[in-house]
């Protein structure tokens, strides 16, 4: 199923070019804390997805294009992301890593983004108006958990996936010659966290490392890979990240980028695609700053 | 007031060696989701302050010494931190600052911690047993923010506080000649951020950039400081904070720690005191990080 957040918080299964309202198959209590439905719809999957199988019968049916779709889970506890994680595509470089230095999540780790950095596909991807600095793209494929995991071992870890997303990750490029600024604050810009268009289970992705993963800026392909080419892979990653600490429902990971990372600018137009995941498209745009509500 | 996370996360008002069991003012659905209900009270303290105010009549008292402190916040959307953030003290380095490669959160920016990494007053500080890697001890101020919070200049910042508490913020040293893992990983380690023993709220501290901040290991002093000797305020953190993206009623602040970072190991007692705020002491032991669940 593909289960989408869109509107006032609202939750659907969509199906072609129809999203199903069942919002109403989620306790009611909700209402007061709309931001937590989709972490609590992934909790308590195995008694909700009976109702959530029958939206055909249940479901309130709106054009996909009627509503704005928000990020396919606006509010996990975690956010966290690999480095750059895809070798190089074979014949052109080898085994050589695209990542900081040669090395991998494997040595590096995971940072954190804020999930006070996401945005939907129906958003907008504001960069702050007036700054002189580089911004890139880096487009990759978030994986959402099922459950709570500590300390899982990689031969397991895929029981803990409750599905997949496309991820957006953009950052505030590092300028040569000046001082680093913090990682997670450079990455953790509102709306610098593209995710969605939604959440495919995991039982429609039977072979989650082996997806075209593609980003297009004003339609030119500046990112195209495929997740066989994760250098730490989707089981890995759970199994590192639960080495630290325990991963809640809803949580959710993003894998890492391949090669191709470059600039966008006000105007732009960004696409990414990860084959049956789906596909978005959001307009770059900038913001006033100063501005106490800027979007 | 002294606002208690404790036990099953249940909520309560502390006063001297009693805790006023105070989780019936809260609405009734929070039981479905007890770890938001700090967020909850929180962002709706306007109108519950009176319920809680008359803590003596409606509270049921139990003995302080009686119940398990949780992290004030156990589940703060965000808990963001400030690298080193002190002047050395006066009369001893003037003016040079602590922080790396002098560089204070106005050049470095803030980072972030994983919510899940947060422990309360009563439980304990866990490092990875077999580690060979060393683990020190951040003493720090921590500030709850009251309500979102987006491009507030900092003259209106302290508008946005909500209370305080005391933070020690755990973190796995960078090794000399050794690659630098991501810091936002190192200090995110299961139990790596004690945050309590409660919420003072804020009118019940006027100077909040006038406190004396001390940390002990086995009962030695190893960090000794005043809040007046933060090099980027409390104001301006917000004000920076809030630049990037939105606070949200809840959410944490960790407001750096000053010189005399050091080491701890397995078997230590740590101590946090912070003047007006309270003061907590944890042990710090070691876990099996193979174990499904160390703890």
């Amino acid at each position: 199923m593909k289960i989408a957040s869109f509107n006032d918080h609202r939750v659907g299964i969509v199906d072609g070019t129809t999203v199903y309202d069942m919002t109403a198959a989620l306790p009611d209590f909700l209402q007061q804390l709309p931001r937590q439905r989709v972490n609590w719809l992934v909790a308590h999957w195995n008694e909700l997805r009976p109702a959530f199988a029958g939206y055909l019968e249940t479901g309130k049916p709106l054009p996909l294009s009627s509503v704005t779709l928000l990020a396919a889970n606006p509010a996990p506890q975690h956010l966290f992301a690999a480095p750059a994680n895809y070798r190089k595509h074979i014949g052109e470089l080898g085994e050589r890593v695209v990542t900081k230095g040669g090395r991998s999540a494997r040595e590096q780790g995971f940072f954190l983004k804020a999930p006070g950095s996401l945005v939907g596909a129906g958003g907008t991807l504001f960069l702050p108006r007036g700054s002189q600095r580089r911004f890139d793209h880096e487009s990759e494929l978030a994986v959402i958990i099922s459950k709570e995991a500590r300390n899982v071992p990689r031969e397991h870890a895929m029981e803990y996936v409750f599905g997949y997303s496309c991820l957006i990750d953009a950052t505030l490029r590092i300028e040569k010659d000046t001082f680093e600024e913090e990682r997670s604050m450079r990455k953790s810009f509102e709306t610098f966290t593209p995710l969605g268009p939604w959440i495919v289970t995991a039982d429609e992705v039977p072979e989650p490392e082996n997806l075209r993963n593609q980003l297009w800026v004003n339609g030119e392909v500046r990112q195209s890979a495929n997740t066989s080419e994760l250098i730490v892979g989707i089981a890995e990653l759970i199994e590192l990240i639960s080495s630290v600490l325990t991963l809640q429902p809803g949580d959710v990971i993003a894998s890492g980028t391949p090669e191709g990372v470059g600039p966008f600018k006000p105007g732009d137009q960004v696409r990414i695609e990860i084959e049956r995941i789906g596909s978005m498209s959001l307009p770059v745009r900038e913001y006033d700053m100063r501005s106490p509500r800027p979007f």
